[in-house]
């Protein structure tokens, strides 16, 4: 494991969470193209009504196999969301299946029928006589509405355990999850919350060793480590009641913050590019960008953001020393004396992309990403970050380790948090 | 199911492949923060050796669940593999759950007390007492050397079944699987082959009605469509054995290519960027970009390529009409009158970045990403394409579908496949 677990614990008022098990179904799920990227919404949507995920499995489309990790999950826990095999195919198994395994008989839904009649008649399509295999419905079985595809979902009860078969597209299983899903779930009287605190500017063993102290105070909450390229996360996940704050989660954030300062640069989903541009739109201020070894990196992070062009003036994409020149005004006789990997490159292209695009920041990066360096003075991952501000210009020099388009993230990154660092800095003059 | 799945019958020879199933471990894989993404990995390496993936299971760090996870695992398929739950710390209990699950005693292994001593010394690290966990083995089993971590792994055989338990980081996993795992399993006399045809610049219904015929004679070869931002994926997949051609796979390659024509851009792991870079090596030929709604998306995946620097000559990210004009040399007049989102300013902006970066082809993007667009006259979505090159220059409207960064990545897509386009009608005057 390349992160720490800890076993979140039973909620502070004594309540517990109840068991679920997630089954995505297709026998594309187990070859090599796909994964099931569902179980990590169900975990999500599921945590915060009180259910536990406790075992995630991918089964075939295989009438038995599908029926027996049907049959074994309704007696392991107590609530079983099983996605995908709704469809009209004869692939399509997940009714016939769950109908088998809870020895129910499957009936046709005369609702239904009509729905998907409609839906044809609307669409201006002729129904194949396959689709009504999608109004079958096991006894006893409740329809969940799906109002983005054809294939209902089901709900079914058993002695101990509920049964939710959903679709297996991701909008549609989402949306069914939300609308239908949890409101039909009995109160658990538990919610798990889930906060995600994010570092950038060190690594993993350093906010290990610095938060040491803090980590063993936490107790009943969660705590994971995550490392990215550049960036480190610590995901705290707190079970409480559904009117209690999350008093462990809010004391730990605190504690992490007083420790790390500026290291934190933001929580759940923020991105370093929106930090940066919050900073900037605060202080009216706009950036541009001269990208070497980053590559256009930076402006794809900083366009991406709605609105981005209130702040961001720019950039140049000058992977070569012709476009160094052109683009960015760099003084040829910095790329004589020099070379295009300096300190005085950097400072020059950040310097000349502001300088052009009139902006009040200019960011600039150069380097080697490998595979191939420049013998042993510039091996590959050498990076030079340039920053030109409205009180001057610095350079930071970084070994990145990585393969080639890892060295490129990186750099991107440590770009975007030397320009939030400098911004914070200006601000506390 | 967003994607058609043909389950792949047994090899051509008669051999079937055998059954395999593998469980992921730790409670942090049931997070909503992780996946298994060892997963995939294994049903390609095992596919490869004639193990099909039946299950794929993820269980936490409980004693009692991953114990009966493993016990039902090998008595439904001939192969488990397990990952994680290895390491040293008290979390780890994969090794106690397997010996449990086959009733054999934990002991001792000196060989291994010796390694993780010498390893220990060598780093010039004290060995905590905890890390001997790890030399405690099954009786029995064998040890599959780490050569990137701590973790060894262990190969244990039941009467029907083997199970192999490798460590969960990644790195660690795939090199045991490939030199230790795979040498050990016996010869199956099957292997599954598998191809990836790539497609650009139409989408998945035209792919389908087109290949009907060709899909309807697919007889025994898995067949998966893909669609992603502006790509196609058609995933064949076929069970041979060790020695024989992939037969079914050729035919449908050549058919589907037949029908298709430039609409495939490549295979298995060719990009498009990649591919419109051999063609500019080949023809020895420069490219520069002047990127508005890309945002540097473009210059990002050329210069991921190794080797970009011989081709891409540089690129503008030209977010705002200043940035427009002062680095494209976009004309003032042809912004008034047209605007920026125009056949003329993608045009204008491909020329200038051209001219203005010596290359022989200029590739220019405008147009909305959206969440805000300009009135009726262009919704978010609209997105101009211009191209210039040696014989004059054209422009192309599209109407992408999808949030902000979607439109932003189909873009990027549809003008790296109308420049490659270009780059093979130019070489067919």
């Amino acid at each position: 494991m390349s992160g720490h677990a800890t076993l979140p614990g039973g909620g502070s008022s004594g309540t517990r969470p109840r068991r679920a098990e997630t089954i995505a179904i297709g026998t594309e799920l187990l070859g090599p193209d796909r994964i099931d990227s569902n179980g990590a919404f169900l975990s999500r949507a599921l945590g915060a009504h009180g259910y536990e995920v406790r075992f995630r499995t991918v089964v075939g489309d295989d009438p038995r196999e599908l029926q027996d990790a049907l049959r074994l999950a309704i007696t392991r826990v107590d609530l079983v969301v099983a996605t995908g095999g709704l469809g009209p195919t004869v692939d399509d198994l997940t009714r016939e299946a769950a109908a088998a395994a809870l020895h129910l008989r499957l009936e046709e839904d005369a609702a239904l029928v009509h729905e998907l009649e409609e839906r044809f008649r609307r669409h201006g399509r002729p129904m194949a006589p396959s689709n009504l295999r999608q109004a079958q419905v096991p006894r006893g079985a409740e329809v969940l509405p799906n109002k983005l595809g054809t294939a209902p979902g089901l709900l079914l009860r058993t002695d101990r355990a509920i049964l939710a078969l959903l679709p297996g597209v991701p909008s549609e299983m989402e949306r069914m999850t939300i609308e239908a899903l949890l409101p039909r779930l009995d109160a658990t009287g538990t919610r798990r919350v889930h906060r995600i605190i994010k570092i950038a500017g060190t690594n993993e063993s350093d906010v290990d060793h610095r938060l040491a102290a803090v980590h063993k105070t936490a107790g009943k909450v969660g705590w994971t480590i995550l490392a990215g390229a550049g960036q480190i996360e610590i995901h705290l996940t707190e079970w409480t009641t559904p009117k209690t704050k999350a008093k462990g989660i809010e004391r730990l954030d605190a504690e992490i913050a007083a420790v790390l300062g500026d290291d934190v640069f933001g929580r759940n989903e923020d991105t370093l590019e929106e930090v940066v541009g919050r900073l900037l739109v605060s202080r009216r201020q706009t950036v541009a960008a001269a990208e070497s070894i980053t590559g256009g990196r930076i402006a794809r992070r900083f366009t991406a953001v709605p609105g981005a062009s209130n702040w961001f003036a720019g950039g140049g994409v000058v992977y070569t020393d012709g476009a160094k020149r052109v683009l960015a005004d760099l003084d040829a006789a910095i790329l004589e004396s020099h070379g295009a990997v300096s300190a005085e490159a950097a400072i020059g292209l950040a310097e000349g992309i502001r300088r052009r695009l009139g902006a009040d920041w200019g960011l600039a990066t150069t380097g080697f990403a490998g595979p191939a360096g420049q013998k042993d003075t510039h091996p590959p991952g050498t990076v030079i970050l340039g920053v030109a501000g409205p009180h001057g210009s610095s350079s930071r020099r970084l070994m990145l380790p990585g393969t080639r388009t890892v060295v490129q993230a990186r750099a991107a990154q440590a770009a975007l948090d030397l320009l939030r660092r400098e911004l914070l800095r200006a601000a506390g003059r």
